[in-house]
């Protein structure tokens, strides 16, 4: 109800302030008996974390996670796994000036309005932070999927109007900004770090691919997989939209275009991003979402404070540019949660 | 778990196959004491019927609906209120030729490789025909909000490459395509007809506006407001993409220019499209989504039989060239739900 | 949240009044592929339909289902099925003296109390004719129970102070009372017809015993296979308690008389009635629920109507004076959905 | 699914083995702005801790309660409020010896057969450990109900056979036991330390009273109040059966016995037990639950080991002989989130 849980058969729930003591996740549901350690999902982590190149935030939080329970003598029980990151490095002074004041683009006034009451430091539960939780959980989902033989990458597609020209997959992790044209990388490093300078941040694309699911995956009215993944993306505070397959383009598509003709071999296409019917067609499940511009900037903005009283505001503090190389693990997360949901959630149907 | 409800305080399910005995719904969670009649419900479906113009299928099917339970003398009872309709023109036999082949773009392939068994009579589960559900419980949720003194309105934007250049409110309904700029209207009903007689169809963009909303309305992290949006539109079988506010463009956008600022008077502009931080602002809510072509087209394709043999195949039957007209109303109702449920868990956290 | 679904990985969901149109329910996660028939489900409707002996209620409502949806060509598809039943032999008349009146043992001030307003013909929801629609659904987990092995029976165990003193199953079925003691049956139904004839009623004692189920069945913390037993069980109107295995009696026992020892074949006794820590031991599940008498007699009885003013009140219409001939059905039906639903989940699990 | 989330719109969930690092527990739907702090929920946690008395398991458990998130400045603010005990005091050694062998009336066979994988140490998941999560978050509930004007006892009412004469409601927190009949509580200590000096268990029956509920309080169809009461209760380890009100009693009643009737005043009895078709009456809720033995006793008994060989077994370790003045806190605590949830609940009802 108040919806802080993810999933139906694998489920997580997360919590924990940006600047309070700590932040984690509960996984309940995990296969028992599946080989697990913290160095496994502390790669993902690591992905996540800040300070990892010139284009994110300079803060040195630690993101050591700490699995409490779930895991005996390095495999899974069954019962639920949580896992714990103590914050570290926080500088809630920092906040203390704009205490009172809304921060465009950020939720502080949406969070007042709605509680009646909110944790000003550091956005609190809105905070990226949060998603720390989702990564772990993810890493989790990872390596059932993985047993399953199933990949997902995801990776920067566009940033501040420069688009990747060619995918070559090997060079996503070697780039800052994790585009999939090491050319283009260059040229949004250059854009971001020229926009940082300035004060400011920008937006961009990324594009989430699928692997080796089998065919008839996702249940076909409500929880389609295409619409729990879409729940899944938007859920993450920066996301703004997403698209299957050929997506807005098929707004101008006729249907003798769009419909994925077959042959004995399987599909001769994917326009539909590898969901039809909200049921998987065994093709590369292929979406994109749109990242918004970092609302943290240090350009003075004009806002209200909570008295309505008019001003203006430079959110300062250690903020990322733009969010998209941080973002695309939090969002292989998401999607590795969705997947192993599902195959549970199949599991519970054929059994 | 096998996702044919949907809400959680405000909670449907949807029953019913498109050529069985009938579909129907059951809503639980309705407000009691609330007047409510089935012509005011009746309204809705009209809207989204077969039939209601030279763009729509020619199909005659009877879209009365009959409530079962839940009312009481002409008010809600708070019990589970539930509408049935019965299935009338059907004629499966249209369907006895194909019904072992795939159709390009239908679900018959994924629903047997998930189920290993299906009904292939006009699609069973997975056709449109299963909204008609959806309609009618949007109705009731439209009923709940209106006293709350909320609008929900949908209308397409394009069609087949031609977009709205205007948006005149009060045509939307007084067009065949539903579109809010009339000029444009006429030059996509003969684009539609020139693809119907081609045997060929098209998608297009549907918008949809929803006004009234108090701000603080959303749980903020994975029952984000836009992400319940999300999964509901994508949920919808020919829907394959969503954006709210600046969508898409925000990609290409500096942080200083997709803010919302705000002054005495509230936001200065609305391209997060009416959320911040998965909870309403008060502002307008405002998302896009994308049609994709209708599968069914006269156009001879490539496809396999369940024994895998290719074939040649044309889709017979009385078919929508382009569905937007009618997923029109559709959109609205999933709105609607998703809408009406948040309010309910707002009910819930105060009490 | 508004409570009329039952179960997670096989989920149903009732609807209707006694004495509205129809009342029925869908069943989500039906396993597909599964040979079901309209006949096998009516078997256990003519178990719980009024008019059956002479110590049953002489009402002549038709008890005949009807699936609306989930199965084709005489199997599940794996869609939600649909039962309806429409309701006849209604005489709503029989109940305008006495709808602004609250009859003692009813729900009629409780619900008043909670929505404000209420149908007040024949009980409406809190009717008894509700769980028609669970025994049609109980009827398909059953199906579902027996390919696995499993076997579900109920039966009355005591009936206005009369116990049954021996356990001949197969005379269960074969009196009106549905004891398990053929002579405790006859002084049973004796005493029932003495009272009705006197215009009262009475409780007792129905003992359900579940065979087949395989070691390891039940989620360990909430949502133990007892836990949700019980719950199950009291979800039923006239059952006001449950005691698994030894039950009361263990608040005498020691632990050394308690505990079920173990040697190579098994367990040595089944105190624990079948479950330990909430997870089935394989052994026989056994459990006793307490049915209250009738609260309908035609004794005259203090109340007040809903202006509070005080007066006399006689329940008539046609009741039963015990339910608990009627209520076995009911009490097999709540095992085998629970068992199902377990099932499934624990296939989620291992999946 | 995987059952370690307890409630809807007040929802917990507890992780952490009874020997891992952490217990814990998170609650999701707390409402904002209510004044708690960790003394308060401490309290509670004291009530429950072992070492209490002559007559509780004499290990030192540190049961100090650390609040990570939920609550800023002294108030809730709405988001997940996750509460963590370290373990401490551990002795897994003591457990070395039976880590292969099945303990009668312990979970460990059980929770194999599910799993195929166990924590063997003190029961894992399955300890009473387990129910310090559930305590405090009672706690938090026990604080929103205080606000509504409810307040919520349990006791004890018998103990191997004595039973409690008097109803004494102010000595009840003043004997070791927590039993309402001074007198009776000390021949149950007397019997209890006599069997503790035997190496035997005994078990009892605890009675749970809640006042100051509304009339109107509960979903009436499966999710009624006494039937979401009986889960909780049946989800204690320790508990075999739950009654309400006259309970089984009632099947030796007659009709016009066991009906409430009403006067202008209200009920003139209470056999219904406060909740009449799954709602509550505003009466006082009363129910009573029986407590098994405790399963460890340092009596030889016979079991198998995990390869199936015959054996006699001793359960050493620190136990309590018998755990019903230790589960009064806990019965508290399930029935306080219990009530909170429906309050919730009906909250989302009438928004």
């Amino acid at each position: 109800m108040a919806g802080n849980s993810f999933g139906d058969a694998f489920r997580i729930t997360t919590f924990g302030e940006s600047h309070g003591e700590a932040v984690g996740v509960i996984i309940d549901g995990v296969t028992p008996g599946v080989e697990l350690d913290e160095p496994y999902i502390q790669i993902q982590m690591d992905r996540r974390k800040p300070g990892q190149s010139s284009v994110t935030s300079p803060r040195k939080e630690y993101d050591r996670i700490r699995i409490l329970s779930g895991v005996y003598e390095g495999k899974t029980t069954g019962t639920p796994l949580s896992i714990l990151l103590h914050n570290t490095d926080m500088r809630p002074e920092a906040y203390s000036d704009i205490q009172h004041s809304f921060r465009p683009g950020h939720a502080d006034y949406t969070y007042l309005m709605k509680y009646g009451i909110r944790d000003h430091r550091g956005s609190g539960r809105a905070s990226g932070r949060e998603t720390a939780g989702r990564v772990a959980a993810g890493a989790v989902a990872r390596k059932l999927l993985e047993n399953r033989g199933i990949s997902i990458i995801a990776y920067t597609k566009a940033i501040g109007g420069i688009e990747c020209k060619t995918f070559v997959e090997g060079e996503i992790e070697r780039n800052a900004v994790r585009a999939c044209d090491p050319e283009a990388a260059l040229q949004m490093i250059e854009r971001i770090e020229s926009l940082a300078n300035a004060g400011n941040s920008c937006g961009g694309i990324v594009e989430c691919r699928i692997r080796g699911v089998m065919p008839g995956l996702g249940e076909p009215v409500f929880d389609k997989l295409d619409a729990d993944l879409a729940k899944s993306m938007l859920s993450i505070g920066a996301i703004k939209g997403i698209e299957f397959g050929a997506g807005f383009a098929a707004a101008d598509m006729l249907g003798s275009e769009h419909n994925d003709e077959m042959n004995a071999d399987g599909f001769l296409s994917n326009h539909s991003g590898g969901i039809i019917g909200g049921i998987s067609t065994g093709n590369e499940i292929i979406f994109r979402v749109v990242v918004k511009p970092t609302s943290s900037i240090s350009i003075p903005q004009h806002t209200v404070n909570e008295n309505g009283k008019e001003q203006l505001i430079v959110t300062e503090g250690r903020h990322d540019p733009c969010i998209c190389p941080r973002i695309v693990p939090v969002i292989e997360a998401m999607a590795c949660l969705v997947l192993e949901d599902h195959y549970k959630r199949q599991g519970a149907m054929l059994y």
